[in-house]
């Protein structure tokens, strides 16, 4: 939760014993802090303008609407910007029962493996709140920038390495055109970046000096 | 892994009492009894076509190129349909190491919170493997299918519900037809199934027996 921004936590009917400890521990982040416990499910959610239940069944229980998470999530995500939302977890063991269920708007499933469908709470939690929060822009934008080596230090490194391979004795003269070529072609296929294309050039002449001294 | 259908789980120096012991539960999981140990990343990754390093840190380390989870998986996708990929996740106290990181085409981060960015390595795993698993078209799915009422339904309902309102006196003659109006548009929003139509006219046709009884 805190990961993604989330900070309000509220349970019911928590395992005494585990939450109080956690919830005292030395490092507990806020999320875990400021968490309230509630007698019921309704109370729990009694201030929320959507309810969202989560379910590892394939099926659809109790007639409500099942979408998978990513259809869910982006749901989620208009919802929030104007109301609270609670994204309501049943106990690993046996999830939410029917009870549960009859105060959520709709369910939503993971599209885990039909095989091995059920999963670790806080790795469902962990993926809700990620499928809310992720951005599909993101899926379409470029990586950070980094600075690709200009045609002309490409060039410089061609021709030393050409000169490299000539010296080494790798190019017969027969074939030096198709080589030249070759070696043009396999520069660009690097896709340096200027940083890298210095370290290359640093290095061709170094060994180009070793050779022909 | 389990869960999204991934199968071979690779360790480099792990820690081996506890892997020891997860290994040979009684439960544990196929990929966890086939999982294998090797020496260095090296020998792990030496099979795979593209080796993606994971990081908590925002920033490019050494040079790599840095890609936000959502772009990554989508890259990632790509790759896995014709060539073996490794996804590499440090310790979850140090991260993966520079010489770790040295092995990497690029690096991926997940889209975290910079307060709080570092994550638990479960969910960080099972972050990645859905990301790359996710299917785009289904955010876009409409919900499985469940029967609408049809209008039919509803007028009989609209109808029902007003016999019942003029009943129990909460209709004013004087205010009737605006009222008739908001009744028929209530129903409408009410978005019934076939099912639910059918509940709410069992239930009305109680209640309207009673007042007239």
């Amino acid at each position: 939760m805190s990961n993604f921004g989330f900070g309000e936590l509220r349970l019911v009917n928590p395992y005494d014993v585990a939450f109080r400890e956690a919830r005292s521990a030395v490092k507990a982040h806020k999320v875990l802090a400021d968490a309230r416990e509630y007698a019921t499910v309704g109370e729990a959610i009694a201030d929320c303008a959507l309810v969202v239940g989560t379910t590892s069944k394939g099926h659809r229980v109790l007639d409500h609407p099942l979408h998978r998470l990513e259809m869910g999530g982006r749901l989620i995500a208009k919802k929030l910007g104007s109301n609270p939302v609670a994204l309501l977890f049943g106990s690993e063991k046996f999830g939410l029962s029917n009870d549960d269920m009859s105060y959520c708007h709709w369910l939503m499933r993971i599209p885990s493996r039909e095989e091995h469908a059920s999963m670790n709470l806080g790795q469902a939690v962990a993926l809700c709140l990620y499928e809310i929060v992720r951005s599909p822009a993101a899926s379409r934008a470029k990586p950070e920038a980094r600075q690709p080596a200009k045609a002309e230090e490409l060039d410089r490194l061609t021709v030393l390495l050409e000169e490299v391979l000539e010296h080494s004795g790798y190019v017969h003269a027969r074939v030096a055109g198709s080589t030249r070529m070759k070696t043009r072609r396999l520069i660009r296929r690097m896709d340096l970046t200027a940083h890298d294309a210095e370290v290359w050039l640093g290095m061709l002449r170094q060994i180009l000096w070793k050779l022909v001294s």
